[in-house]
């Protein structure tokens, strides 16, 4: 099943900077995983932002809580999260994303 | 270049059957030539709306704007463009959209 | 798969009123139909507005569309759906609405 | 009597990782409380964020006020309440949540 | 059980003068009947507007929608409703509207 | 004249315990006194929030800002302010909450 | 007393020009009796919209309804309506705005 | 040229008591200078907030940004800025404020 | 002086196409009047929507409101207007837009 | 290609004041960079606000944002951005920003 997330992330002011860049470093690390096993399927920056917009892929809402909670950023995230159907020209779109 | 776009649809309540369901079939045979052309790279329904959520490919803005203009429900869109960066992990994701 | 919806109708004031009475028939056969076949799993009116909230059994989104999208009065609508996940206290309420 | 609770926490980034998880252990332990006292009949989480949505059973507001601020966590959440009425076709839902 | 409930009403630009004023007295007998009954406790007028803000009581949210639906205007309203609690100074105003 | 007020308070997390708890203390007693003077003429509580709606008389908006901001606890608060007028209904509701 | 009053007008797509012209000569008309009057202390227009700010006075709430209603525009108008108290810097104005 | 200005102060809640005496001080020495030069025309309290809204006079944007940002409490305002145009009424009313 | 305009359109779903092919072709004259008088100063397009977004130049609010109501469209227009002041930076743009 | 930014600066109340103006000064200087290299192609201060919208020049979104998250103070921005298209008037206007 697939999902359309936005995250954003703000850091509370008071964060030392060497504990963001640490926090930043597991972020990515996490995310690698994540997208190396299919979870994230395409992902992009919202410019100027430090947010994303990304289609992920989980059996189901359950898991899905699961791997975004994952996140070491997701304490400091806004997440908004919908739930995606399949549209009637998705089979006409060569770079469709899907969950196969 | 990639744009995310949201486009719903809301038709007037005047307007008669028969002219609704020309225009949603002309609406869905220009969709499909977008979808065949590589504009719209990957299409999503918002279930339970007429709406849907879909990365378009232009070389610019101005490609963009002929490209949305040119579908004949455009006229009752509500429409959302946001332009789109590259993430850090795209490459990671085996099904990422690109432009290319 | 559930689905908290949040559907609100709002009939065009140019709409006549037997067709509106027609119309309000025919949702409300529709309405059993979805509940009898456990489709709509629990539903609620809003007080004082044409709107109800209820939670929603579907096999996925595609489903959910289809179904909700069955509704005589949906045209009419605002629709409002978000998917939903196990919460940890779920097992200890007697009367938890679950997909099975 | 019914209401629809949506509560959403979120900790000042200044709390110290213990009291957060002892903060969180208390939470738990008074949901279930009232959870197997009947008072929240159901309730799922919104995936992806420290939110949950939720039926809740009380005589009146003001039990319902009394039984919402027991919740160790309630001066971080921020709670939308609304009443609910009968639906026409809850007869018809097998999974009905009541009062009773 | 009381409700704070603001109304106001937008009539449609295409209804009849006639029809309009004929709405206006029902509406204002139905009005008076609300009052009389103790159903509305008390109501004020949002200066400048077409909209109020009153206190209704009603056993409960069912009868309460069966009452702001009963209202001839009712279908040109938008309807906010929410249910009020005691509050600890209650008692302490000699003019505070309540159930009994 | 009467006003409807809306108060909801939110405390800053970094406020200690005890200071809280005198500031509350200090608000409830100074709450009477408006409740006795007849300033507060009716009030609820939103329940599930630390908020209340009530209908203040003042003899004009001058008086009415000394008196909310003589709240101890005034400075946490958000505040919305709405003058009310006389409703063509208000004779007719036997609790009628007025200024004289 | 003081009121801020911004209201901005929308007529319906559907009326005849000639009935508009009409209405805004006595809309204009009424105006100038208002502010001659005294009613309207001061207005001016939000540049590019055909809408305007202005402070208003009147003895109370109630009369500023029966005045704002009697404009012939008002059923096409948007109206929001502040309460205005008395500033500390007020009296060091030279052009300050007052009831008097 | 004259500018319509809302705006609203809030206090960190960290800053001590006398930081926030002595900045108030200032800021209504620094209105003083402000309202006695005639920049601010005319300017009235939004009761029950630390809020106002007033009508200021300058050459034009630059005159107005280093007038408004001369104001010591300026780092702690939400500011909302408006330019105003002559209404065809102005010149009907007794107390107009003007630039002149 | 300079200000910053978005204009978005919606013409009535009941406009005959006839009157709307006209009104767009008054639209598109008058505006190219308005930018060769060095009125518009610089104009782009929010690409897939009947919007635009621009630099304005007059001498104050006065003569932009005649400006902006000349537009044949005005009366289906949104308007948003913002006076702008100039940046420090400014002097550094090579392609500044200015007054002069 | 073209884009509209409107950057709104706040910082934390607990920012040192040495901090502040150092960041400050550090961001003028890259500002100035930006202006100087053709990126920011013209600037306006949004008066009485620590805000500004400009129109900014990069070979796409990619490089956009690197551009705005060089800048010193991005931390403590709320950044909003928009691709432009070219409008039809572009042409005629003398001063219109381009890309070139």
């Amino acid at each position: 099943m697939l999902f359309l997330l936005e995250l954003s992330t703000e850091f509370p002011p008071t964060m030392p900077g060497g504990d963001k860049s640490d926090l930043m470093a597991r972020e990515l690390a996490r995310g690698r995983e994540l997208a190396e096993a299919g979870v994230i399927r395409t992902i992009h920056r919202l410019p100027g932002r430090l947010a994303n917009i990304a289609i992920w892929s989980a059996p189901g809402p359950d898991e899905l809580h699961e791997l975004v909670t994952s996140l070491p950023a997701w304490p400091y995230m806004k997440v908004c999260v919908r739930a995606l159907a399949t549209h009637v020209l998705a089979e006409r779109c060569a770079g469709q994303v899907s969950d196969e």
